[in-house]
């Protein structure tokens, strides 16, 4: 066997160093000479920063530990290949490289533009008639790539927010009886409530659930929020609205962006807050209720130390996967996972045609939203497998162990 | 015997539970006929809202789980009590009500202006001859209480902002290599920089710590907090900052005051931003380096997930304590942990005078900022053992299951 080159791209997760780990190890498992990691991405093979992975993985302990590692150990990039039917130079480059290091598969791991790039370079070697392979992992937070059930690190963060948003909700609960505080929840997810659909996973046995979510699916209507409002101050007790990010107005306005006509900053500049802290000035401006908002910034998406097991050994096997069919010969494809059943869960992974996948979003189903703002039963059923079981971190001097590669 | 009573009062932790079941675990096995909670502390048992703790807690897991909710399962107040020298109408109902349910013992687990309470109590009870014993168990993330080596609950705290930390210095540091970005981490703590020196713990064997920490012991120098950020935006990498929500300038105004003149938000109101809100908006504004704030809001006290098994034993210690002390007939004492030994770290708690510790905060010694923004290794001998070890929830349906009092 010969070499073979893994890239992170996009935004990274808690779950995107397991699908490496998977790769990595199936990759040696199966006698490639050489495995290579992509320094920050494609950027990084473009100008031939490549590294070698062994001296960082021969030990099975650190395979563990990379799995344990939030964010893209290789470092990540955001860098879109030109179309190469207009400016090709990129394409003869990663070619060139590849062929210098004697690299027959390309695995890039990564969401919705990350795939582009697995379509384009895949679309051009076989244009070209050449031999490299590219296949694509996925792996987001938002969950929104098309055709697969689900996305490694959605579960993950899933957890994160459910586990995060129940403690808010004890404190909250807990609080001064005089000061009843209407929090607002910020979460993640520009386009798609994947992630903000979370919050329904705070309802259990202990706990009631969050009072309202609120998701990009829909047009965010002013006035009904302002009736929820009303509603839990009335009832004067401690409440908790989760709001996506990426909530948007009839005019396709962002919530977040309808702080900018007024709003300035301590240094006069105009300001687009977050959409948490614009509804709580609302709150607290139009009703006068306490309010509080908490937002889950890249928190949200690095938090390795609460990673849901389901999530983190299925983006193993989704590296495995990927490795699997690259040296079966396939190329062009993005591994995508199939659910088999419910209950019990069971998932098996498949490669799936990248044009398929590249470039698309997968919303969320707007039916499975309740007009009560709350999560239907099917969202349940279809989330809650995905935030079982736990991998516990690797903790050295009372924090948890990280493994750093290339810096 | 006969009763006694537990309550909870102050900003809930991640370790205040642990203290209760210590408590409740101690006089059961004494022989206490009835524990009582007080439903929101003080306030309640003034209006006779009392629990009987054995149906929440009959079964030995029950303990468990309880050691792992976060916040005051018994709710909190943040009542005070008249000086009783001009109105001791709330001492005379407090005396009536623990002689209605047979009481003997007043328990509170609290801060600083709780301690207050119980002084305030035992002086009342002491003056008129009263038979009624009250004992203090010290809580507080901001471990500013006086006396004690460290407070129940800031481990815990500690361990979180330094793992969380961690993990957003991970992902900053993966991130595109065209973007780096200086992040600002707002860390709570009005007047003691204990819990943002907590930021210091993150360095270890993989991860070369934060860049620079802020603590509200000295004085905010704005043009020094320039150079600090010109210095780490002229290397062109991630970077992140840790500063304390209490940093006051020189003239004594906090950071976050700073923004009212000019800031307004999107109702027009003049607003006080965040401290590291502000500071990004600086860091934008005056040197157009790409920053994000993050700020841990309530996640920090109450993220029992993710709790030091040592904060959470000495807590549950903390409770026994108080118990075994007022049996042997101690009153106006609040429980007080000694450091025997830094290595082996071993702590045993004592009884103090209560009026040597309520209404007394402890800063930080200003001696443990080194002159580069650092915490110096005082400080790293101090807390390190306090993150030691993990209490790991006990997770039904993917979540951290929580136990309710009284809900």
């Amino acid at each position: 066997m010969r070499n073979i080159v893994i890239g992170q791209s996009g935004g990274p997760t808690a779950a995107i160093n397991a699908s490496l780990a998977g790769a990595y190890h199936r990759a040696k498992e199966l006698g490639f000479d050489v495995v290579y990691g992509m320094h920050h991405g494609v950027e990084g093979l473009l100008r031939e920063d490549l590294i070698e992975l062994e001296p960082y993985l021969d030990d099975p302990e650190d395979i563990e530990v990379l799995k344990r590692t939030p964010a893209s150990a290789l470092g990540t990039c955001r860098y879109r290949l030109k179309d190469y039917r207009e400016d090709d130079s990129d394409y003869r480059k990663v070619i060139e490289v590849m062929e210098k290091y004697d690299i027959e598969v390309f695995l890039y791991i990564g969401g919705n533009d990350s795939m582009d790039t697995v379509k384009e370079l895949s679309d051009y070697a076989a244009e070209h008639g050449l031999p490299q392979r590219f296949m694509g992992v996925p792996k987001t937070i938002d969950n929104d790539l098309p055709v697969t059930d689900h996305c490694p690190g959605y579960g993950s963060a899933a957890k994160y927010i459910a586990t995060s948003l129940k403690e808010v909700m004890r404190d909250n609960n807990a609080g001064d009886v005089h000061k009843p505080t209407i929090i607002v929840a910020e979460i993640m997810g520009r386009n798609a409530g994947w992630l903000t659909a979370a919050a329904a996973l705070v309802k259990s046995g202990d706990c009631s659930g969050v009072d309202a979510i609120f998701l990009p699916e829909q047009v965010f209507d002013m006035d009904e929020f302002r009736r929820v409002v009303r509603e839990l101050g009335e009832k004067g007790k401690p409440a908790i609205i989760a709001v996506s990010e990426g909530v948007r107005v009839a005019d396709g306005r962002y919530v977040c962006e309808l702080a900018a006509d007024v709003a300035v900053d301590a240094f006069g500049h105009k300001q687009m807050s977050g959409t948490a802290a614009y509804l709580c000035g609302l709150i607290s401006s139009e009703f006068g209720y306490k309010t509080r908002y908490i937002e889950f910034s890249t928190l949200q998406r690095a938090a390795s130390h609460l990673a849901s097991r389901t999530d983190i050994e299925e983006a193993f096997d989704c590296g495995v996967a990927a490795v699997n069919l690259a040296v079966e010969g396939h190329t062009g494809e993005m591994i995508v996972m199939v659910r088999d059943t419910d209950s019990p869960y069971a998932c098996h992974m498949e490669g799936y045609d990248i044009h398929s996948v590249a470039n698309l979003e997968k919303g969320l189903p707007v039916e499975w939203i309740t007009a009560d703002h709350q999560m239907s039963e099917a969202y349940e059923h279809y989330a809650r497998p995905l935030i079982q079981g736990e991998v516990l971190p690797i903790f050295v001097d009372g924090v948890p162990q990280h493994l750093l590669i290339g810096e």
